[in-house]
């Protein structure tokens, strides 16, 4: 089965993970994605250990399935045959510094000379506009400046970023959903437009409750470790031979005297402190430590089992070892293999897109440099050897 | 100007947040959103606070632009009309735990049955299939089983989980990708199809880097405070009277040098352990004593200056009155106001997704309970008022 982005081609020029992020998720799902790499050792990913047999572990996660096509956008040739290329594809997404595709020759004013139906996606990390446009960001610039990390630890704790790469993850995810809604658009126009994403924004889309809470009350968010700022009881607590989380589904009023019960607390069912989700949170302070105190009681493996039987949410605290052994995971086929490019395989997380009859896939191996330059100047462009030949 | 999503109706039954996220990302786009809310109370965020004049600041900010209509699936007339709505929609959207759609009456294949077309979309805590399919989950359950929480923290801490509500978000993108994805290959097919997205996939994919890391290795990834698992420096740093952020852009040879130079330690510029990114990792307990030693040399506004005009990415941590002060984002417009239900006017997050001929927009205000059933239920059935008088 053909994915569902069948017949959309990429030309992808994005380095290490907010661009390349959009792009895997496009590609698994379907869509040829070519990607541009500059002969003097391609995608900086490409050496960001842990390796594998000498290729990237990073690399190979975050491309495979795509293809690699070296091209000197410096050198008139390979510019000369980018803009060709432009003319075969539907998208084009960047990552770099805003004014650099310009002073390349390829910003958005020439691409579109060229092709005035592609779908040009840009993701910085302050976007094409404003004050801070031309600055570099990385990850952590943007998770601290757009306030992630003001809110992710314990209170009065040393600052903390959450374990994933949210910064550039969110950015990517947001320009593949701008990009699909730009396709969208041009089955009915016709025309292509230009996709500005700024890493930045997208840390104020992550956080638009953070930012509700704060024009409702004129209060700052802090760090609260592992609870909610609006529902309790929802966090990880001590059992008496580890953590468990557990959490309220909102509106189900039957949860808190269960609850109560498998606490050993009947006496709190009635007590009108706690009659709802947003007035236990008011009364924290007061409700969380006999919570706390009555978690304790009890081995983890009976709280689940009690917890699962009585319909309230929990679950384990996993590593990553043990979510990759979890039944629920295996059974989602979450974990897949692709081909190594040096021989045997190499484990990779698959898409979470799954679509009845046009379900997204991992396509293949991430490629080498400049894997299919040959290849794709060939099919794309009807080019012979000689001009292929990126030292040519 | 019109959204791209322009003409693309979603019947959304979803409640709380990974549901209303992914609608709320459609809406803005140019989607005519329309949700159907049980008779009691509807979405149990409209009980969520802070609250703003009476009205859930929670409910607010997801729920903007879209429309309520008040429909009983339990009564038959409610769920007729219900299927009468789904001839006239492009997507269905629901997060119910699996089984609940069907127990309805109203679960796929009943639904492709009166819309071959509708791409019906379903976001859950595990997804339609697997071990855990009828589990209840909430965000900090799949944060805990996904292994979120299991790299969030100091090393030998206390659990924490990131002050975003990822599990849902990350659910929520992934879900409008999906229904895009598939929008596209309808225009092809002009066959509809069921998206299935588990919260607990897409921590998964949020994690991607930390799986194929334990892939790499074989070591388990745990938390490491601000660091970035793969590169140095990339992390929080104490300043002389404040934090700031500094990472180095991938493959840039002369941070290095500069860097030395900015925190007085010249010496360090040819030593060979701390030649690139992935050696100085790899030497982090030697050399990160001497950065955290001369950043504290010098005051945040100095570090910034200093970093800035060497072009070595820095930041502020900021919290979230200054990010909503930033002058960066108030250029991007990515604070913008909606009128209030009762009158006046709320704040809330823009969205990220920037296109230069078909703009994303935040539509109007969030829906009173029921507000449009009347209007709903007469244009695109063409029914009069008794019948769409909800109690009747």
């Amino acid at each position: 089965m053909a994915g569902p982005l069948e017949g959309i081609r990429v030309l992808d020029l994005t380095r290490v993970l907010a661009g390349p992020y959009a792009t895997m998720v496009l590609c698994d799902l379907g869509a040829e994605v070519i990607k541009v790499e500059r002969p003097d050792g391609g995608d900086m990913a490409r050496g960001t250990g842990p390796f594998i047999d000498g290729e990237s572990s990073y690399f190979l996660s975050l491309n495979r399935g795509k293809k690699s096509v070296i091209l000197d956008l410096k050198d008139e040739q390979g510019k000369r045959l980018f803009l060709e290329l432009v003319k075969k594809c539907d998208v084009l997404v960047e990552n770099f510094v805003p004014g650099v595709m310009d002073r390349l020759g390829v910003g958005y004013e020439v691409v579109k000379e060229h092709n005035p139906r592609i779908i040009y996606a840009s993701v910085s990390g302050f976007g094409q506009t404003g004050p801070y446009t031309k600055r570099p960001a990385l990850d952590i610039i943007v998770q601290g400046m757009g306030g992630m990390i003001s809110i992710t630890g314990e209170p009065g704790g040393p600052p903390i970023r959450p374990g994933a790469s949210l910064g550039d993850i969110a950015a990517g995810l947001f320009t593949a959903v701008g990009i699909l809604a730009a396709l969208h658009e041009r089955e009915r126009s016709g025309q292509g437009q230009m996709l500005d994403v700024a890493m930045l924004d997208c840390q104020l889309a992550l956080l638009e409750n953070a930012f509700a809470r704060y024009f409702a009350t004129g209060q700052v968010p802090g760090p609260i470790g592992t609870r909610h700022p609006v529902t309790t009881p929802f966090q990880v607590y001590e059992t008496s031979d580890g953590q468990i989380t557990v959490a309220f589904v909102g509106g189900a009023k039957d949860q808190w005297p269960l609850f109560c019960a498998l606490l050993d607390r009947v006496d709190l069912i009635d007590d009108e402190r706690f009659q709802n989700s947003w007035s236990r949170t008011q009364h924290y302070d007061e409700l969380n430590p006999m919570i706390v105190e009555g978690m304790k009681k009890k081995t983890s493996g009976q709280w689940l089992k009690e917890l699962e039987e009585a319909r309230i949410p929990c679950g384990p605290v996993n590593d990553i070892i043990q979510v990759a052994q979890d039944p629920q995971v295996r059974a989602r086929d979450m974990i897949t293999e692709v081909p190594h490019p040096k021989g045997g395989k190499v484990k990779v997380v698959n898409s979470p897109i799954k679509l009845s009859r046009t379900p997204a896939l991992v396509k293949g191996p991430a490629p080498g440099h400049g894997a299919h330059t040959k290849a794709v100047l060939e099919e794309l462009l009807g080019l012979d050897n000689d001009v292929t030949d990126p030292s040519s």
